[in-house]
């Protein structure tokens, strides 16, 4: 095997050829966080993965091999745009059978995990400066994805029902070139928080008169471990609503694999941009998670993963009501994968998170999901989907120790 | 299963919501053939895919099956942007061992077939106007992705050698805001022709004083039948290319798995583009790649699809030969997957093809492979990976009999 050295770089190139709009893009935050929390000796909330041990692998390598055997070259040829049609029927009866919306297949668009809807509705809605309503705290992938294209972000403010309305119905009066809200309303990212029935009600009312689209991202809805749902922002305003779904929280995050609902207009322009993106999504996989979903036990696996994350979540609650100073107080989710603690205002989650990780807990500091760029925030969230009991218990019971201590100090 | 009926569209949303980007964007009109061509008595010249029955379906299945044995569910979970590590390792390699290429794996991000690396180079690079050289013909895929972040070509013509030198000379003294040139230099897709070396060291000594990248996209390197090659522009001016590469052409398109080979700047502002894209590529593929290049025989594999297109091309020069009227000049390609012919200059490719699909064979007109948009080109892209011998023969003499009428008529 041949030794390979780095090619030192010259300065041929000058850095300003970079493009504007990559200038703005915040780096992962969670990503570098992260990078500290891999080592094993630490206990840590900060991923938001799903639970490996859940993942459905047997039945995913049995598919694997059906597919070879019943699809043959088909499943390594190119495909097209749109995704598997046979995935896409699949998705249009799951949405009439078990969320009352009503979809047909030439509507949904198979995309590279949601994050890559994300992108792709930055690719064919926004221009520079367009406004998008995000919650606040609000999901950093669609920061990220919606900060390339440009646009200038309108943060409001999340309560326990979801966005706070008279905070929203003020900023619809100021905005100019709106062109998309952005929610998560069940469980969302990172506050664990559902929108209640009125508030998902309200929300339409207000934006029914504004020309501008709902974007209603619902990776978590089938991980309910408590209460029953609302009912979608898409089954309200359908004409009005995007739908983002994906199979990375209750199948398996490594094939990539989520969907896009849009109307036909613009459905035509998202396969445009699909193809000037990457021609198509991997077809192996979609076929894999075809046989699995028509073949397999599906809801008998999502039932073990809410079992699962129920648990831990109490867990963490319960551990947190032990622990943590009164003080703080979180979100208590009735599904999903966190849950968000917020200190009293004057304190910094930043200086807590230097603190516990010497005592080898990490979680993620509010910071990456707020687009003001204060230079703290009270805020953190904490995930309980990948941690089991014990490590639950001995994480929140540091964490508890080094906000006592943050608390006594300042 | 419950009968899903289609949404009837409201007019809730105005047309104008779209973004600017999307609206130059020409959608694949290759797509629009290959509809037609699908048709399994229609001999079809027009698709630019790899021959399936030469895919390593039997070995990929057999390292589908090892990579869940061996990598668990490290193959199904969320994994880094950057792409499999050990994956990256074997490009380092392959670039060594086979290009003289000196490149470390730190430099190489996977990505979702090559098409996305001109995705990420356009999001980083390119603002609105920005200059982009490009071949005339040029590849479409490329096209595509860099006219989403609204580039302007500046086409060059290409010859027998590659690009015309006199022509880029001229046109780069009126350049203005240039950002990249876009160049395939082996086998290029649609013409079929090489750089030759001399073309290659004028085209770097043009390009030494213009603060531009050259991205060289090379995804049928290793699909050569005939001579020997010349030697990489990122082997002569690795500070200044940017190398685009693929598995598609020579293990298989399904799984999108290509990569970018960029300098430490430019890669950390492609890892963040790449984030906000899709996260990561999917990662079961990728590992299913890493076991079958470091297990099975991929050089006598690639062999057998070199011996096959070798053929197939040797099968269509000399047809064309023999069939088409001697106005008609072609390309003789050394290698990949197409060859281009050109029409005496009054005569539309777009007519030849209308007439051609009556007889139940289907090429590609030379229009969506340039920027110009004029009404007709006399030029037209044959395929030959994908059709066997005697379909090669009954084709192509039935496009010379169209051309014979349509040279006699006008």
């Amino acid at each position: 095997m041949k030794q390979i050295t780095k090619f030192s770089e010259q300065t041929l190139i000058p850095e300003d050829l970079l493009a504007d709009r990559i200038k703005n893009v915040p780096r992962s935050f969670i990503r570098e966080i992260l990078k500290v929390a891999i080592s094993p000796d630490i206990i840590s909330f900060a991923g938001g993965l799903p639970n490996r041990e859940l993942f459905p692998a047997d039945a995913l390598k049995e598919c694997a091999i059906k597919v070879f055997e019943k699809n043959g070259t088909d499943a390594l040829q190119y495909s097209n745009s749109e995704g598997y049609l046979p995935l896409r029927e699949y998705i249009s009866q799951y949405y009439a059978g078990k969320h009352n919306i009503r979809v047909v297949p030439e509507n949904i668009l198979i995309t590279c995990g949601s994050q890559q809807g994300l992108d792709l509705l930055g690719k064919v809605l926004i221009n520079e400066n367009d406004e998008v309503i995000i919650e606040e705290p609000g999901y950093l992938g669609a920061i990220q994805a919606l900060s390339v294209y440009g646009s200038k972000f309108m943060p409001v403010r999340l309560n326990h029902r979801g966005m706070d309305i008279q905070e929203l119905d003020r900023k619809l009066h100021t905005v100019n070139k709106i062109k998309m809200m952005y929610v998560v309303p069940e469980f969302q990212n990172p506050s664990g928080i559902s929108y209640s029935p009125e508030t998902r009600t309200a929300i339409i009312d207000l934006m029914r008169s504004i020309p501008a689209y709902i974007v209603e991202d619902n990776p978590y809805i089938d991980l309910r471990f408590q209460g029953k749902g609302s009912g979608s922002f898409y089954h309200r305003a359908p004409g009005k609503t995007i739908l983002l779904g994906s199979f990375s929280k209750t199948i398996v995050p490594g094939f990539r694999i989520g969907w896009v609902v849009a109307t036909d207009k613009l459905m035509e322009k998202l396969i445009v941009a699909k193809q000037a993106t990457d021609l198509h999504t991997n077809i192996f996989s979609q076929m894999i998670l075809f046989e699995y979903l028509s073949h397999c036990d599906h809801e008998k696996h999502i039932g073990k993963i809410i079992e699962a994350y129920g648990q831990q979540c109490r867990i963490m609650v319960r551990a947190i009501q032990e622990f943590f100073p009164s003080e703080v107080m979180i979100t208590q989710p009735l599904g999903g994968m966190f849950l968000w603690a917020t200190l009293p205002d004057h304190l910094s989650s930043m200086e807590l998170f230097r603190r516990t990780i010497n005592k080898k807990v990490a979680f993620v500091p509010g910071n990456p999901f707020y687009t003001d760029n204060k230079k703290y925030y009270p805020t953190f969230r904490l995930n309980f989907s990948c941690s089991g009991g014990s490590d639950i218990q001995e994480g929140i019971a540091r964490i508890g120790s080094s906000l006592k201590e943050l608390i006594m100090e300042v």
